[in-house]
Formats: C-alpha cells, structure tokens, sequence
C-alpha cells in the first residue's frame, strides 16, 4: 500500500560494489515512486568488515573490544553515504545516518551489543519530508555515547528493529540468494525455494547451518512478530516470507533438510555413573565458555557411563584443554574427539502433529547405507549426526524421501 | 615537563600502514613514559581519504557535501581505533574518539566546517585516568547533529584547537619532512632547516605555495597564539618551532625563498580608465568565486589602461567565463591568458626594519637574466611573476644571494 513505511536491508554482498550499489538506489526509487516510504539499511560493502579486522589484527592479536567497534563500525557509515549519494543522482531525496544519529541504543557490550531502545524520531521527520532515510546497519551508541556493534547478522537485527519501531508494513531482507530452499542448491539439485516458513522452523535452520539468517536477528524478529521476506537484490522475484506459524504451514511435515559441517564430537568414556556428574561436567565446560550442542548419555548398566556430545570445530582446541581437566577430575577413563563428522537435520512444524517422521529419517539414511551416531529431536526438528564424508548424500536422500522437491 | 599535556598530530603519511602506525604508537609511549599526559590527532591512512571520494564520485560528479562528510570522516575514525589498539599493545592505556565524542562542535557548513566551540571535558577525564587520548581529526560535528568536515588541512586545525582548549604546553605536528626550509630541499641543496619562525612568515610561505601546513591551520594557531613544533614522525631531530614574531627574528632579513606553479596570469587589455572600474570588474569576479591573488593596474596615460591579475591554475577555465563577460560589459579591448607563469617570493619578517630588500631580489634575478613580469609586495614579503621555466633558477639564485645556506 501506499504511503505505508518499507524496511529494506541490503547485504554487503548486495552492496560489494558502485556498480550495485546504483542498482540498490534504483530499486529503491521505485519504491519510493509507488508512494512508499522507505527506510533502507545497509551493510558494509563487500567484504571491507573482514579487510577492517585484518588491519586490526596486524596490530594486535587480541584489539580491545572498544575499539573494534570503532573501527568496524566505519564500514557501514561508507556504505549508507556512497548509498544516498546515489539516490540522490537519480533525482530522490536520501538522508543517511549512522547509529548513534538515530537513536539506536544499546546494553554496554561491544562487538555483541543489544539494541534497548531506538527513538526513531529524526527518521520520521526525515520521511515525513519525503526522504528515502538510509541507516548504518549492525552499529549503536551505548548510554555512555561510546559506538557499539550488534555481532554477526547485527544488520538484519537493525532492519528487524526499525520496522517495529516504526510500524512497518514490510521489512525486506536482501540477500544475494533467493529466499529459503527446502534444502542448499548446491547438493539438491531439485531443491525448491519456500514460499513460506515460520519464525521457529527458520530459527532451526539458521542455527542448523543454513546461512540466510542468523538465529540471533530471526529471534528479534520473532519476538516483535515482525514478518520477514528474505529475497534477491538481483532479480524482482518474490523470495521467502518468515512469518509466525500459520494452520497452513502444520500441513507440511517437513520444510527443509540442513547440514552442518562445522562440529566435532567429544566422548568422556567410562564416567563413574553417580548423580549430577551430567551437572558437574557441563557446568566446567560452561565455565571454559565451550557452546556444547547435542548432548547424549547412553543408559549405564555397569557403574560407568559414555558421555558424547558435539561442540563447534573452531572451539576444540580449547574445548580439549577443557575436557581434559574435567575428565580427571571425575575420575573417567579416556576421552575421545572426532571432528569427522557432519549433522544433518529435517525441520518442520508439521512434526509437531505427525508421527513416524524419525522413523522414516532413519529408514532413508539406513537405505544409503549411512550410520547414524547421534540422534537429538526437537518439537519441530530432528538432527542426526553422520559421517562427513555422507553428508551430502544424507541431505540427497532425505529431500527424496519426504518429497520436499513436490511441495510449496 | 612531567604531567603537562602534550598534542601530537600525525598526518597521513605517519600513519600510512600498520608498521607506521606502530611506530607511532611506540612514539607517543616514549612521552608517557616520560610523565606527559598525551592528547594524539591523527588523519586518516595514508590516501584514504581520496581512495574514498573516488568511491564517491564513482557514483555522481556532484556529491552531497553532508554526505561527502559522512564517507571521509571515516577514515580518521579508522585511524584513531588501530592506533588505539597499538599502544594496548604496549601496555599502556589509551582510547580512541570521534570529533563528536570529544564535542568538537562546528558550524553548518559542510566540506570546510569551523570550529565552534570544544567541549573538552570527556578528554580531560580520559587523561585523569592516565589514559592516552587519541582523537580524529579533521572532523567535528554540528548543532544538528550532522557529522562535520574542516577541509583541507582540519586534523592540523583539530590539534591546535586542542592545544588551545587543554592548555597543552606544546603542540606537534608531526609531518613527513624535519620542519620548515629556507627553501625546498629538492630544488636548493644546500637549504637550511629553519629552527623557529613566525607566524606571520609561515603563513606566507604556506599560502605561496610551501606544504608543510595549511594556511587556515596557521591562522588559527596565531589567533590562539599556540605554538607549533613542525617535526618529522621518521626521526627523533628537534624540528621547527613556529610562535609569535620575537625580538632575535627581526634581525633574519629572509626566512625562506618559495615558489608556487598554480598560477595563470590573466591581463585584460585596455580597460577605459574610470574610477570605480577595477572595483566593478572584481566584484565580478568574487561572484563567480574566482580566488585572485595578485592584482596590477598599469597607470594609464591614454585613458586605457591593462589590468592583470593571477588566478589558481585550477580556476583558469572557469575563471575565462568570467572574464569575457566582465571584459564585454567594461568595454575593453581583450582578455589574454599566460598558465606558463611561477611567483617566486622571499619571506621575512626582518624586511619591516630593513630597506634595500626588493632592489637585492631584482638584482639577483637580473643576474641570472630572470625577467620580472608582476611585483607584489607586503610587509614580509616580496613577490615575483616569473616565467615558469626559470622558477627553480629564481629560487636557487634568490637563496644564494640572501645567504641563507649561512644562517639559522
């Protein structure tokens, strides 16, 4: 409708260059020629956050936290200026701003800051006075005046933020991909891109590995119900709604399979079986800031125990220090690591009200010959962790076996 | 002395890469070291500044000078960071800022801001804490809010302003040349390194072409009487002081000998000789926003009289529109337009007390068969309109004859 306010954010891969830079200012336009207010959030150009870090590295093994998000937090202020220098070339009024000149406040930590308050002020003046308002993406000002930055998907948590804020009736997400699969192209050839998803099975997703959005932004989002359309910045196609769960999404038992590369399982073998070790273990790891994910105790017959569980591969090194410690402490045998393995996962709110998805999941993996290692359920997903060199061929024969190339 | 407050400014060039920027660090903790508190401006890296406006006029030839301020204040932002994360790397404490995080306030224009008004007190509170402070320069921000620019030359502008507000018992600027020559060291070699000037002459030198520092820069250290220590960040060598006008300097008849090449001469030929004519004719030009420099009338026996003038080189073409327009309303006969011209001036503030001083420069360029076509004078200085191939003669010839290889 319009005159109705458009949340828009764009990548840094939408943004990588001049060249699509202007391409981002005349979508823009034409919005704003069907009558639209839009408010525009942009990441930094291509990948000048990761050249940023390098030169902060060169420095310093370990920058100050501080002064990363001021460092870090320039590349978005290059980015909505180069933008609105655009409009403004093709004859639209554009106004840009950084963070702290909206207002976008935050809890005190850098580099993962929380937005706790935006007073949107300046940007309905500004729309008010028919500007396109663009704002830098992923950054805040602390109550303390000092910039801050929101963490990896810290853009798509601005978008997200603003358009509830300003009651937007859109909050379009651009991403160089077309929305969300029901399972990665690249492996599934037949993959076919949702139409449709909600917040939770979405958040599965994100956290399972698909890469279109962080888990962090999708939580914001869900928890302002602020629906989300992940789409292309390079075709005009409609992409993926996120939305909350509607009656029609439960008749789809499952909406995508995922994988996950980037995990290695720990096993503490012969743990003398006693009550709360589970407890003691996993609060010494907590401490060593270890993100344990699936977590899985075989049932005890002898005294002793197997305790397995997968952590992410970037944090083994530390986690082994870790495990080391703990396992002599609870007086257990041996621990063992295997970073050659993969999970895959099936996602769906129509689990939920069926039954027989794990068995079917199994049955598909058993007919490829793939072991199964692992298993953790969710309401709405169920993950199996594998061999990584099965990996692809279990997402092939799991999209097979639920048809997923036939729906949506 | 211990505990006084020390600014230093680095210029690009001191800055230009991480080991640079290293060094600096390494710099600025040799004063802490040394019981100062230290208040650091720096510019931006090397040539990002104008890496980033050629992002900015990739997209349009005419970009918004607020969001012209907006994409290159990054760049000392950039700056300010890693340097803060180098000298953590030494183990002391420092904290970068922004131009609005320390209150440097402006005025409304864009591109070329003055400052206002510095609330300095944040810095202040940094320093109580034994902190280095290390502020952006050339940037400042406005009553709106709206990031500012201080045009070329502004990180200088920041550091004396700084100087100026804290009080600080000196100021640097650190530079990539040891200080302030009688002559270009290329051009002259055996130019001597100047050890203390005025302000005075440094501002003519400044505006005649010298680039060592801008001569707005110049004019707000006068105004504010903050004295300046010209120095390279490359070596450890005292470099030139620049301070008010003092006794010992009236009895140095030239301080420097310098050459400017971005000039055209621009002679309108037989202008009616009226009253109020040259007034009328550069009245126009003002409004075109033509920067004249020198200004000759010929005396008029005929009732014709010549008028000639010299514009930046830059300008010329605008500046042609100008004058044809100008040149049809007041009737004369032609516009002739020379860009193979040099100035070639000698600096001094002894040449107030002393006579004989313009008869001597004539002398020597005769000597070399430099044929003068435009004089200027002002109190300390004397300017020459030479042919642009013989400039660098004039300078060597000007050098020789006042022997200023001898002195300082």
């Amino acid at each position: 409708m319009p005159n109705s306010i458009v949340v828009q954010k764009y990548g840094g891969s939408s943004v990588a260059n001049i060249e699509r830079i202007k391409k981002v200012a005349e979508r823009v336009v034409g919005y704003r020629r069907k009558g639209h207010k839009v408010v525009v959030v942009v990441s930094a150009l291509g990948d000048t956050t990761d050249e940023l870090l390098k030169l902060a590295h060169g420095i310093t093994e370990s920058p100050s936290e501080r002064e990363l998000d001021m460092l870090i937090s320039t590349g978005e202020q290059v980015s909505v200026a180069l933008l609105a220098m655009a409009i403004h070339k093709l004859g639209f009024d554009a106004i840009s701003f950084t963070g702290a000149q909206v207002g976008i406040v935050t809890d005190r930590s850098h580099t993962k800051a929380r937005i706790v308050d935006i007073s949107a002020d300046r940007i309905r003046k500004e729309l008010k006075k028919g500007r396109v308002v663009i704002v830098a993406g992923f950054q805040g000002i602390n109550p303390d005046q000092e910039i801050t930055t929101l963490g990896r998907g810290g853009s798509d948590i601005t978008a997200v933020a603003l358009a509830k804020t300003l009651n937007a009736s859109s909050c379009e997400i651009y991403t160089d991909v077309e929305g969300v699969y029901t399972a990665d192209p690249r492996i599934v050839k037949d993959a076919v891109k949702l139409s449709r998803i909600s917040y939770e099975e979405m958040l599965e997703l994100a956290s399972l590995g698909a890469q279109v959005m962080q888990a962090r932004s999708m939580e914001v989002a869900k928890k302002f119900s602020v629906p989300l359309h992940i789409r292309s910045s390079f075709t005009s196609k409609t992409g993926t709604i996120i939305s909350k769960e509607v009656k029609a999404m439960e008749e789809v038992l499952v909406s995508g399979v995922t994988m996950n590369k980037g995990e290695a399982k720990v096993t503490i073998c012969d743990v003398p079986d006693r009550p709360g070790i589970a407890a003691y273990i996993f609060k010494d790891l907590a401490k060593a800031d270890i993100n344990v994910d699936m977590i899985i105790q075989n049932i005890s017959r002898t005294g002793y125990t197997d305790m397995s569980f997968t952590v992410p591969l970037s944090e083994l090194n530390r986690c082994k220090k870790a495990v080391e410690g703990v396992a002599k402490k609870v007086k257990a045998k041996d621990a063992i690591y295997n970073s050659e393995i993969a999970k895959v996962s099936i996602v769906g709110v129509g689990m939920k009200s069926h039954s027989g998805v794990a068995a079917k999941m199994f049955e598909a993996l058993a007919s490829k010959k793939i072991n199964i290692d692992m298993i953790s359920t969710s309401e709405i997903k169920i993950s199996c962790v594998i061999k990584k060199n099965r990996a692809e061929d279990a997402v092939r024969a799991l999209h097979g076996a639920f048809r997923l190339n036939k729906k949506h």
